[in-house]
């Protein structure tokens, strides 16, 4: 350990002398060497590598293994090149977070599980140079590169000591490498921290692309920089709790790396000197195996609501002996999925926010003044999206006519009116990379619009109805999609449930609820069961709002970051529709 | 509560347009408006009157109150306009801090301890137009301007709605009102939060000056700036873990405000919507009842080592139900301290600083490994100054020799070799005010030059031996006055000790023990006890570091920040030594 330790020192030397010795760039890539010089022996990497073996590396060994990358990718690559990143939650996806961020380069991080042509206008898009591919994905990187980038390098990861047959991708002579490969050529490398300048890449540089799910059309590459993500990951550090000095950070990555970077936890966590408790793949029965662990458990988690109904109906959950803080964020959660959480330990932190925002941006404050309602009451005021993080400013809302023209006029606060939620500030994007009109677009009058429909309490708390393509119209009245689900789910037998917008011959559209079951709903009479659940959401919901159609589904169509493919839904019921709208054309035309 | 809500939410309309809407000014002024967005009803500020009568204010008061404060000071003074602040830790210190740094002026705080013509000093130093001054203090201020500065307006805060007898200060002719008169005028200004452009401030703009204790000469004026102060608030979130969501903070005002901007804990206190307990002041008594209050107890405070010395051996101490986390610094702490502390659960949070950096901007980290260790090493290690806290860079020591002659070179990193502390980034001051020279010279070779001695641990945390002028060399070995301290602070029957240089005939100097006894040891025989206290520290140190002259004393002179005025006792000690030394030379010549 003293040599080990001597050898870190020499990596951090202090940084040349600075033009202003009072102020030094923002980057979120010194929390770790920080860490590893504050307690080199702290445990930052947990995971289970691809052959099922366990690995776990210290902070010392972490930013060791940074160092010598963040020196491989200076000495290797001209400033400001795009690095690709396919890969699940591990070791490697972190180490390529700090590496990029530090060396000045700028990372590309897709979502793994797109189609190869969707991969390919990602590609395309971010124009990486090389990318980093777990080797599980390398066949679906392959077909979507075809023989289009003969240019781009590529390198695999194992992630396992195991050897494996690369015969046929290394025939197809692209230049190429496996990561072990890598990082063994920089052995011995001994660039200390100081030359590699973590600390002086000007802070408003772009360091990171993030895409846009693109459930609606083609997905966008947004810009982080490196004040934005030091400032989201500040908040991120005092919103969810992550410096409890009692017992120390254990974070468990349910969320994947490539979502909006990790909304600033790779960062966050590493910053605490907290512990990544790695995840190739989401299984529940881990998860609750890590939960539970009697020596260390886990501390905090992120999770969309969708993720977190999977935990809470594991057949394994049971109450936790300590508290949980668990991050939620990606759709509006519901009242009684709250409920259902916090019966178990896991305390919601409910976060809103958007790939442009570097992930949260609001976080719904829990006050204790609520203690005077009763319980429901509660975890309907935990439902809202709430204010603007620490670090951020405040979110507004505005009317949506107006704001089409150019004119932001912020609606009411009276819980009612419905506008569009407006952003701003350092953890707003730079903009969508390389395409000045959308940026233009989206910040029109120098605001963030986001798209979602919202409405501003009395007391400033802003709350989601809808994203503005899912709000239902039926009869010139909105009906907001979230409320509907969030009445509905509250129901015994009712795991999730989705409402969206049908054709009406009458009204236009009108409400549809498809429901998954709990083993008691599946039970009933299917008939009786959408009677019981209609007349459920009658006493709780304005008649126009109550669903008079219920299909009971086995599962939901999902984006990558757990949000219900709506789009998809309604395409489905559209194609329904105008099917039978031709039938009886036909067979009036007939009559 | 409606009405006053809808006022507030009028208060919060939304900024103009940036230029750039993906970044925005730093400033810790809008944690404030912030806060009462968010909990309008949370307990901002406790305060026991000048008259004894008990107030309570919620964060929707504070806030309106700093609002009206800051619309005045945008219509009353020209911008940049330095206001000087006089006063105790009161309700009217803490809406200053904010209505000052959001309003666009420059705050100036005073030492309420100093002499008038220490206060004349300072005065004249910051050029201040106008002075805030508690009532208590408004006779050292009147003998302190006398009639030199005509045009100085004086706000007299009474801290009371009792009446005050001001006849024959309102006859100086200085312009003035009370702190009350110039409140109640602003009653009905309506001026939103938003034109008063909290947020718009450049962040690298002067708001605040801040004094050095001039322990050793005159006085210096720090400048802080909003980027400075909003990045050292968040780490004294962070790092002091205010940010509790289970219990929130409820935070005792021990530490004066007017100490380096009270180390940020105006506004990170605020940030987390944490309650402020002022103090007018410090009565152990009250800090008691306040820690031991069945309904709200204490969750933080701040203190220098001397005051906890105070709180630890205070007759109501007893062991809290609760951790009550203890934000130490301002001279090193010794580890027996730590040991009562810990005891009593108080729990210390270990930081270093100095005025120049916003007060703390190191801290040493309480490892887990040090559990293998046994209870007085984990003491030992814990009364170390540590590595840079959350928003700062790392800091440095280097050979005092070479940093005269503007070379930085470090010391080894041994824990032996000493030298001098430098520091660097965002928390460091942006100088001295109107002393370019002086500036320079702090910051030769762009570090920031801290006149602390330090030893650099092989593990990268860096503990204080002594300041530069405290050091002592006795036949050319240096003797640090701190360890020889932190050795006989632990011995049972010493409440407190200070070692400091004497002169030696044949050595140069000597070290000399002053130290306080606790009842037990008072009650010995002080021959056979000052015997006993030099062979316990015969056992501890090397032998030229033990004292062979020992005085029991009832007290020891204390700068306002609780530092020990080592200076007074040498020249005291200094004195005696010339008046025998003439004795003798008299005595010879006689002879």
């Amino acid at each position: 350990m003293a040599s080990r330790l001597a050898a870190l020192a020499r990596h951090l030397r202090p940084s040349p002398t600075h033009a202003q010795p009072h102020l030094h760039e923002l980057n979120p890539a010194y929390f770790l060497p920080r860490a590893a010089a504050i307690e080199p022996a702290a445990v930052a990497i947990v995971h289970r590598d691809r052959s099922g073996a366990n690995i776990e590396r210290d902070y010392f060994t972490e930013a060791d293994r940074v160092r010598r990358l963040a020196a491989y990718f200076k000495r290797c690559y001209k400033d400001g090149t795009k690095i690709g990143i396919l890969a699940p939650n591990t070791p490697m996806f972190f180490e390529l977070m700090f590496g990029i961020a530090g060396s000045g380069h700028i990372q590309a991080a897709f979502n793994y599980r797109l189609s190869a042509a969707e991969i390919r206008t990602v590609v395309e898009l971010s124009a990486v140079d090389v990318v980093f591919v777990d080797i599980d994905y390398l066949s679906v990187l392959m077909n979507a590169v075809g023989e289009g980038f003969p240019d781009l390098e590529i390198v695999v990861d194992l992630d396992t000591d195991h050897e494996e047959d690369l015969r046929d991708f290394r025939a197809t002579g692209h230049k190429n490498q496996t990561y072990g490969e890598l990082m063994a050529s920089t052995v011995g490398d001994m660039t200390p921290f100081d030359q590699l300048h973590f600390e002086d890449q000007p802070e408003d540089k772009v360091f990171a692309l993030s895409f846009t799910s693109g459930t609606t059309g083609k997905p966008k590459a947004v810009e982080y920089t490196h004040r934005g993500m030091y400032l989201a990951a500040i908040s991120s550090i005092v919103e969810s709790e992550l410096n409890r000095g009692d017992k120390g950070c254990r974070y468990l990555w349910t969320l994947p790396m490539f979502h909006a970077a990790g909304w600033s936890y790779p960062f966050a966590v590493t910053a605490v000197r907290g512990s990544h408790v790695c995840l190739r793949k989401m299984d529940y029965t881990v998860v609750w195996e890590y939960l539970t662990s009697p020596q260390r458990p886990i501390t905090h988690y992120n999770a969309a609501p969708t993720v977190n109904i999977q935990i809470c109906e594991h057949a394994n959950a049971k109450r936790l002996p300590e508290r949980v803080l668990v991050t939620v964020a990606a759709s509006p959660p519901s009242p009684s999925l709250f409920k259902r959480m916090v019966a178990l330990n896991l305390i919601p932190v409910h976060v809103y926010g958007l790939t442009e925002t570097y992930g949260p941006i609001t976080r719904c404050y829990v006050l204790s003044e609520w203690s005077a309602h009763d319980e429901d009451q509660q975890f309907k005021k935990m439902s809202r999206q709430g204010h603007g993080f620490l670090t951020a400013q405040k979110a507004r809302v505005v009317k949506p006519s107006l704001a089409d023209r150019g004119e932001l006029v912020d609606v009411e606060r009276n819980g009612k009116e419905v506008g569009e939620i407006l952003l701003q500030g350092n953890t707003c994007m730079k903009g969508y990379h390389n395409d000045e009109k959308a940026t233009q677009k989206v910040f029109a009058g120098g605001w963030l619009h986001t798209g979602d429909l919202a409405v501003w309490h009395p007391d400033g708390a802003v709350e989601i109805m809808d994203r503005n393509k899912d709000i239902i119209i039926s009869g010139g009245e909105n009906i907001s999609s979230v409320g509907v689900e969030n009445v509905m789910s509250a129901h015994p037998d009712v795991v999730e449930v989705a409402v969206i917008g049908i054709p009406d011959a009458v009204y236009g559209e009108r409400p549809k609820a498809l429901i998954i079951l709990r083993a008691s709903g599946k039970a009933k009479n299917p008939e009786s069961l959408r009677a019981e659940l209609i007349e459920f959401a009658r006493g709780r919901l304005g008649g126009f709002e109550v669903p008079r159609e219920i299909e009971f589904v086995d599962e939901l169509p999902k984006t990558s970051t757990g949000k219900v493919k709506k789009h998809e839904l309604r395409k489905a019921e559209r194609m329904h529709f105008e099917r039978s709208q031709n039938a009886f054309g036909r067979h009036r035309g007939q009559s």
